[in-house]
């Protein structure tokens, strides 16, 4: 092994989607580990791979972003317990991304929650084991809860080229599922939820798929009616999230932060009060003293990142740390995000990173450089 | 990749423990995810890693075993609420083995529990966010209690040769600490925890090494004491702990599981009012329809073990699954769990395996093979 890769066998802690067989044939370059699941790494050349999805359209295994159900007459209520966005006013078809947070504030995920009916919600986690705070809240307090982790493996679409993917395997009703919406398809017999969502911002869907089995013919499917557009297996592009500032949790966001620190303040309803356990913590802690910023980092393409890299200013002080990095290849530059102290977030502030091929003149942004 | 291996990028996501590089370059073969963490998977031909743990001493980076500190009076309070083992009498120094469950009675995870004093407690985890379960509650009943991760890195000296190795390092007190008791030492300075434990048969210790420097000089204070016990880098040796009969908590023991249908009945005190969260459901859960039981597997050494095996009677009725398998090296046969259902536990009873090399005879088995 070497400081960027290393071997892993396959266990049987580790579980497979039903797209596992398909998406592993089309290539998959190695694997990371993430809910306790497999999710490739990519299919291609790094900047290939980019290049494809910022033109064309990808299906993605994301069966990693497991679903928590949460139904009965307190699903709700125990929802609203774990995140400081006002839920009150979500509708059966909304999906809401939403920080989560224990009682102290600090994030705990940052899931996409999906209400599905009045008294039934998922909540499509990022990598931990949210579910055991649902469990921990509802069996000490006695809700009327059902809380499990259902056979739901979602499978992403994305691409400029996914609108016309979607229309061709589900018809044109898909057209009318507005962002962060979702509806119920039917899929070889069985209906299941479509979202316009994903963890790109170039556009497309992720469809809930349920049941363990059957994932290689909806593949096939999507394979043979996307041919003409190029269609290909695809992952989350690290150039395209980190240039676009989707954040990921346990690498931009870690279980010390704040929502504010995460810079998901807009998500924060503390105006309301919401019955969120962070809820007073929240309170006293609007105003960070640090918090996630977009950086450009100088020079030539970064080595790959295996660890934070530390940043300091001009005089050597130590002001913070580089979670994501990646070559922006559509505006050929370094771009970058980090966790950055108050007093430099002054966009055009320089600031130095301290990489492996050595100390890096870079810059405070305004904003991200993709389309958020 | 193939089946059983595959390629995995090192991230910011992954972290790391203070004996990170000096076990990276003793030579660790590859390595598994772990509470987001790196395990070495091995260091040399797993015949070799095993014949050299049962006759010699090895040091293994197991700082994957997180802690979750509980502290402040409600401590016991929230421990014993996460399992169905009676804390009561649990004294200072000791370290208890406890399933924990939810709700339903059903494993969130199966740590071992060192009390530090009477309101400070570490769990020390096998791989969930337990924390969270912690967590939850304690927010949700307004418990007067710290949780928290701290910096603790487990450290395990493992082998017949352990004590020698202890001895040589820490004096003669060593010898003083009994299976699952702990106590203070000094390490360069600094007082930490040695407990008398490990996740092998061979005898050992495990040192809860505190802090995130300095790993290196302790790490080669130890290779120099042992340079003639022939001290090496190790880590968990899947031969030894299956034939042994440890489990692997989301290998052998799933979140679907009880303690019962673990094996773990001896470790839930139901006679007791013991105030865990899943006492009522265990009660009526006391007599398993399935439970994980060793099994021989005849035949040349099997394939790795990727994903469950299916077990089916003569008849070919599915009748269970293997979960863990290996060559038992001493006993010069294949030895395996699995959960197997009840009508089929009476030893000598003759099942198939479905492996990927076909179908092969096994036989369930009284005990497992090792020393527990």
């Amino acid at each position: 092994m070497n400081d960027t890769k290393t071997s892993m066998p396959l266990t049987v802690r580790m579980r497979r989607s039903p797209f596992w067989v398909c998406s592993n044939a089309a290539g998959a370059q190695g694997y990371i580990v993430y809910n306790n699941m497999l999710i490739a790494t990519g299919f291609a050349d790094p900047e290939e791979d980019y290049r494809h999805l910022t033109s064309a359209v990808q299906v993605w295994d994301v069966g990693v972003e497991r679903q928590i159900e949460i139904s009965a007459p307190d699903a709700a209520k125990l929802v609203q317990m774990s995140t400081p966005r006002d839920l009150s006013r979500m509708k059966d078809d909304q999906c809401y991304y939403i920080p989560t947070v224990d009682h102290e504030g600090c994030m705990t995920n940052d899931p996409v929650l999906l209400r599905i009916d009045e008294d039934r919600y998922w909540v499509s986690i990022a990598d931990s084991d949210l579910i055991l705070f649902y469990k921990g809240v509802a069996a000490a307090i006695g809700l009327d809860v059902t809380i499990h982790e259902p056979h739901v493996f979602p499978l992403a679409i994305q691409g400029p080229k996914a609108d016309d993917l979607a229309r061709r395997v589900w018809g044109d009703q898909v057209c009318d599922i507005k962002f962060f919406r979702h509806k119920r398809v039917d899929v070889n017999g069985r209906s299941m939820i479509l979202a316009r969502s994903g963890y790109s911002v170039q556009g497309g869907y992720e469809l809930y798929y349920e049941g363990e089995d059957g994932g290689e013919v909806l593949w096939d499917q999507l394979m043979e009616a996307g041919r003409d557009l190029d269609v290909r297996a695809g992952a989350p592009v690290q150039a395209e999230r980190v240039e676009a500032g989707l954040l990921s949790y346990l690498s931009d966001i870690t279980h010390d932060m704040t929502p504010f620190e995460a810079g998901l303040g807009k998500f924060c309803n503390l105006e309301n009060d919401v019955s969120c356990i962070g809820y007073k913590a929240l309170q006293h802690k609007r105003n960070p003293t640090r918090q996630i910023r977009p950086i450009e980092i100088y020079g030539d393409p970064l080595p790959p990142q295996g660890v934070f890299w530390c940043v300091i200013d001009l005089k050597g002080n130590v002001i913070g740390r580089i979670s994501s990095s990646c070559r922006a290849y559509s505006y050929n530059c370094n771009a970058a995000s980090g966790l950055i102290d108050a007093p430099y977030w002054t966009p055009g502030t320089e600031v130095q990173v301290h990489t492996p091929d050595g100390l890096r003149l870079g810059i405070i942004k305004e904003k991200f450089w993709g389309r958020i």
